[in-house]
């Protein structure tokens, strides 16, 4: 791509979104942890089960365990048997069940050897120092078998198998205290600008607050991404070399700010030197000054500078991109529908992502400019329109990407 | 409540849910946290602007700052403009733009004085030492006014609201480094039951490991909850007195087991002798055994102690309480459409939860028994079938909740 002129590489959204993914690679890292804190991680190994799941034959239900064929004319005549003593779960009885008795058995506790059923206690009546049965159960019945669920060496959860609560609990099923996960993805942002001034610090006239690299931040660190944060630079080419060269010690890095025509130009320009741009500008709406390359392999993101531009731009192109790296799935946005509370009239010619602000089921647009802070501070999501669309109607239903 | 018979409350999901929303209180207590730690966290506080957005007159576009009404005769006539000068953003210019004459500006500049538009670059001509202007603009084009996004003294975000990336970027634009959320909701979760080991240690004949906790701590953490996880209690009553007491040192107490009838029975008369149980049993499938009251005014939670019971309990139950207490918007769990991959007959007269697994768009059913751990690793997301639907055909349509 060296020898292309960077500042023609202007693609769709579609052919942006597969120069990244396609150029994104998946972090090899590992790490182990403790099961506790694995939940929302991606497994690094097979989960092999070293025992069997229940690893007894237990019983399902309360009741009385039996031998299935004392049982099979239970309704028709009586059947009365022998209570030979009880089993609570977490005790193991050396009780033999004969024909003609049984046990009493809580769920969960180890099925007494010589039974092979259990019947539920709404099935049996106490008479005196016996037990009626009121209803036959076939053997097996209302019995866990060992290994029944789960078999010693079964492959439980799979290598890649994103990590939710309830495979935690599969995990602690088996015992295990520990588990290797593949490892965070380490993403660099940096803010460039020579108006930009971090919070905290006095704004002089001229300058404005970053803002960028905090909702940046938060959109990584909400996508399973480590984030380190780096100073401000200036619009300077040779600091701008220096703060990207340190800032790949990470596995991406991006920048956002060069609202205008020349610090855009500098970055593709410093890119370029360093690496290859991939693209540079997309046609969507706001946030055509996108940039895309790669140095040494890692990828680089020059990200738009206006804030509404910068963090829809981020939904769209960032998220997918460290989510691949970090093996999550893709594509999993909440959306909801509503319906559009204002005609809408798109004459842009380019694909259009619209903020929203979701109000009993209605979506109302409050996108003012890329420029406006109030475009994002209001926005509960934001709305898609295609190249070709011209027109939503109000009250028209439509999808919403919720912004959480 | 005392009076009533705590083992006749057996509810409708819907009345469950009303018991719990209605006896759940909202943390009061705030804490002060960096804008960079606060995404996901409740605003305490209303943030008021302590200064204007944008700080000054800026150029929105890359061009020449004018005097409009030197243009307004442009592409009519030549309207050549003498350059002043150039300003880029970060710098505040001292020149005086006056008729006849302009400045190049960057986009984010400050507007110089004297000029009230901005030509914008694309409708501009270099001819020698001049500008051609092909294109007239009114004043206050291209133009942000100081204030025009936010006023000093505006309420940009009110006390209550949820901190997105958007609104983590919006505090950062104040220049604020600082700001006071709500706590997160303290948990104490304790698995009971004599059969119960905690993972890690030996298993002997007649034990299981302890599933639950792990899973309810990662459903709580994932719902914006401190997690104490207690040590495993035996069925003894003295034991879970003292243990729960201990517990309530939280804001909430969730307890799991007590599968077997005497288990359940045992715990529902402790929570009755030092509070109050308000429901005893829910008409759901699976998870019938749900218990909940109140000791002190604090919620206790008594979950059904199969895996899978226990899984769909604490999302149908749980999470909409602590997301109460932490005061973070309910209902907002992701969906998805799918089609049913196998047909499903109900039969159980109450309202049932069905897990699934999503293989391309096609949800087949997961579910075996509750006490099964496979019904819970292979789980995707789970469906809800009413009280009276019968039938569900392969290839209809369904929603599935996700289990993310």
């Amino acid at each position: 791509m060296k020898e292309m002129e960077p500042f023609n590489l202007l693609v769709s959204h579609e052919e942006a979104e597969e120069l990244i993914l396609s150029n994104v690679v998946a972090i090899d890292r590992t790490e182990s942890l403790t099961v506790d804190c694995a939940v929302g991680r991606v497994l690094a190994e097979d989960i092999i089960a070293d025992r069997s799941v229940p690893p007894f034959d237990r019983s399902a239900m309360d009741g009385y365990a039996v031998v299935a064929e004392d049982t099979f004319n239970a309704g028709d005549q009586e059947v009365l048997l022998e209570v030979e003593g009880v089993i609570h779960a977490g005790e193991v009885s050396d009780i033999e069940v004969t024909k003609g008795h049984c046990v009493q058995i809580a769920t969960g506790s180890p099925k007494p050897s010589g039974a092979d059923a259990v019947v539920m206690v709404e099935f049996t009546e106490k008479k005196g120092n016996k037990i009626l049965i009121t209803k036959p159960v076939y053997p097996g019945a209302n019995v866990s078998k060992l290994g029944e669920d789960i078999k010693k060496g079964d492959v439980v959860l799979s290598i890649g198998a994103l990590l939710t609560p309830a495979k935690i609990g599969t995990i602690s099923a088996l015992g295990r205290t520990e588990v290797e996960v593949y490892q965070k993805p380490r993403v660099s942002v940096i803010a460039t600008g020579t108006e930009i001034v971090q919070p905290g610090q006095p704004l002089n006239p001229g300058q404005i607050y970053d803002v960028n690299s905090f909702t940046l931040e938060a959109i990584l660190k909400k996508n399973g991404v480590i984030v380190q944060r780096h100073p401000v630079i200036t619009d300077d080419p040779k600091l701008l070399q220096t703060g990207i060269e340190k800032a790949l010690e990470s596995d991406m890095v991006v920048l956002s700010g060069g609202s205008s025509v020349g610090e855009r130009d500098l970055l593709a320009g410093i890119l370029e030197d360093m690496g290859q741009v991939l693209f540079h500008g997309v046609q969507i709406k706001p946030g055509k000054p996108t940039l895309f390359g790669l140095i040494h392999g890692k990828p680089v993101f020059g990200m738009p500078g206006f804030p509404t531009s910068c963090l829809s731009n981020a939904h769209i192109f960032l998220v997918p991109a460290v989510r691949k790296m970090g093996r999550l799935p893709i594509g999993t946005e909440r959306t909801t529908r509503a319906k559009m509370g204002k005609r809408i009239v798109s004459s842009s010619g380019r694909k259009q992502f619209l903020t929203v602000r979701i109000e009993n089921g209605i979506a109302y647009p409050v996108f003012k400019h890329s420029g406006a802070i109030t475009s994002m501070a209001q926005a509960d999501g934001y709305i898609m329109l295609p190249v070709n669309l011209d027109v939503i109607e109000e009250g028209e239903e439509i999808e919403v990407i919720m912004l959480d």
